[in-house]
């Protein structure tokens, strides 16, 4: 497929968006130097961009004049930076030996090609396995991958668990000290499907937060089918124009059901932007082993911390709260986390002791009753942020 | 002048905005724990926040209901960021033993007070010696601070050189790779004054920078008198509201006439903006000893780099070019720096050989034309970037 007379033009817009998505997952230190190659085929349909670290591969096609189809590889994130600063006029590629020609205006960059010999075949997407709703994908996706973990030691905790069961998809993810979950439907081509793959979070995340598409229109879910399925498989995204495949991570996700507890003393409902205002400012003055305390009662939290060499900051909040008082203490970070993810202006919280994990969930339809034992069912929800106490001081 | 009973309310925006411009010029890592503090005096005509390091003092006055005057002293980068994040509401300041109590809404911070034993005396802002427009003094200065050095072990090349005759300030600094010359008139009281004062070249840049007042109006400038002058002295900015006083360094400025090309062999006029998006392109493939060529002739000067392992580029430009043709190399960091201080749209350029220093000076009236012998003479100007060239390769 390689071969010596490679040419076409491409407008400078839609160079610039194509490369810089594809250069964005290319290795800045590749294990091989190959790896840095960004593989530019011409073909009769245009143009297509590609590259891959034997993680993740990436494919976006774009329109081009093509005078002479072929290959072409240069260094991806170089040719990121050059068409960046291009002036906004038609870019012609040529390939001229062993280098590559780029023009563009009065502008004109010599690049080395680079030789294909050792490069990895591409692996080939799934075939779609359904479609989803692009924004609602991306939240999903958001909303849980701020829990997973970034220790590589614990590969387990790095990954988002995707459990898909026919029409539903349930996501997960903790790194020990908080747990994210969340349901929703898809439109699954085999509602018979059940299917569980660990995707490492951070490439899920990036390739949901950079879907070239408009946020209501679909995407297309590849987990593939049969053997390919599970740890042996790929995870693979398709829009319009663009294509991405994530290897799987090879570790078993832990059994988060236990962990999420059903019954509640004491529930609070609290609005989500002054809570946050809050909690920035009075972790102004945390000691190192950062904490907040919230002080739950009737009508009101008051959120403390510090107490130490920087001073000590207090702040009394409106709050809806059922239930035996309560004093829990959280790290300021993971708390804001949570409630950065909550989508209502309202977020619900379950307690049961202050040593014990708490729940963050959208606001329910209806604020839970106490049953006549006091205790307070978790309301059904489509998305539930657990969070560790730490221990209060003294 | 410390109290036990110190209380006042201060608005929020005021507050935040001082605090800020205080906080900014306090020692990150204080040689002296006592130098975070930020000093707050509360009299009949308001407040007045203070901080110092020995080389830096600021000062700025705003006004508050004072209950009780009296001085208070807290941390004064975490009071910047607990101020940055206070709801909109009137802030109450408090003394309670040894702490200070800050309260604004529903927040409320106990900051400990930082007792002021070791707090060395601020200087006394040298009397005014003269003023000058502000957005004059901050152009000037950012023009030649982007030339001083940055090692502190070259302590004279680190300080911005300002000479004042009568009515007339020079303004130089030089890192030995490039010196920048800016000449401006101000209104001096004293109009036999001479004198020549090395400024640290980063504080005096913050401070023109950072200067509270509408750009057309005037700032007084303080050099001290009689025995302040010179090493043992202080340089002063005075605004309506804010002060700041700047030990001089201790270290002879080098004398630069000498390295002042009079006379030149060529000279061009390129458009700023075009050459600076040449440069920033032709440079990403340029190699670790970054060098940009530039080649000079009748009508264009073609920019190209590298040759090397990431590839070549180049660029043709037009311009305006009389003399002998050239070839000269320079830094493209170096030359972007020049370039983004000229303040006309077009740069001028003056050339003897490629190994000697080139300038760059703001487009004269008129360009200049060739003496019998070949031979320009530098055009009067306000503002002269000297830049080294480097060798050109092979």
């Amino acid at each position: 497929m390689e071969s010596q007379n490679v040419s076409f033009r491409v407008a400078r817009e839609d160079l610039v968006t194509a490369v810089a998505w594809v250069a964005r997952n290319l290795p800045t230190k590749p294990t091989q130097p190959v790896l840095r190659a960004m593989l530019i085929t011409a073909d009769d349909e245009g143009l297509e961009l590609a590259g891959y670290d034997y993680e993740v591969s990436t494919r976006v096609r774009l329109s081009a004049e093509v005078s002479q189809p072929g290959r072409i590889a240069v260094a991806g994130k170089l040719l990121s930076e050059i068409t960046g600063t291009l002036p906004n006029k038609p870019v012609d590629f040529r390939i001229d030996g062993s280098k590559v020609l780029v023009t563009c205006g009065s502008s004109r960059f010599e690049l080395p090609s680079i030789p294909l010999d050792d490069y990895p075949s591409l692996p080939k997407l799934p075939e779609s396995t359904g479609s989803i709703n692009a924004k609602l994908f991306t939240e999903a996706v958001s909303q849980v991958a701020a829990a997973a973990g970034k220790d590589d030691s614990l590969p387990m905790l790095t990954g988002v668990n995707m459990e898909i069961t026919g029409n539903s998809i349930n996501l997960a993810a903790t790194d020990r000290f908080r747990l994210a979950l969340r349901t929703f439907e898809w439109d699954s081509k085999d509602p018979e499907l059940n299917a569980k793959l660990l995707i490492p979070a951070k490439t899920l995340l990036e390739n949901a937060r950079s879907l070239d598409t408009g946020i209501n229109d679909p995407i297309d879910i590849a987990v593939g089918t049969g053997e390919q399925v599970g740890r042996e498989g790929l995870f693979g995204i398709h829009t319009d124009n663009r294509e991405t495949t994530t290897r799987l991570l090879d570790a078993d996700f832990p059994n988060i059901a236990p962990l999420l507890p059903k019954e509640h003393t004491a529930m609070a409902s609290v609005e989500i932007s002054p809570l946050v205002d809050a909690i920035r400012r009075v972790s102004l003055v945390a000691d190192r082993n950062a904490q907040v305390i919230l002080q739950f009662s009737e009508g009101q939290v008051i959120l403390s911390a510090g107490g130490s060499d920087a001073g000590h900051a207090e702040e009394t909040l409106p709050c809806a709260f059922v239930g035996k008082d309560l004093t829990i203490a959280f790290n300021p970070g993971y708390l804001k986390d949570g409630l950065s993810v909550v989508p209502t202006p309202r977020a619900v919280f379950g307690f049961t002791e202050p040593s014990r994990p708490a729940i963050m969930i959208p606001e329910p339809e209806e604020f839970p009753e106490a049953d006549e034992r006091g205790v307070f069912q978790t309301p059904e929800t489509y998305f539930t942020y657990l969070l560790m106490p730490v221990r209060l001081p003294g």
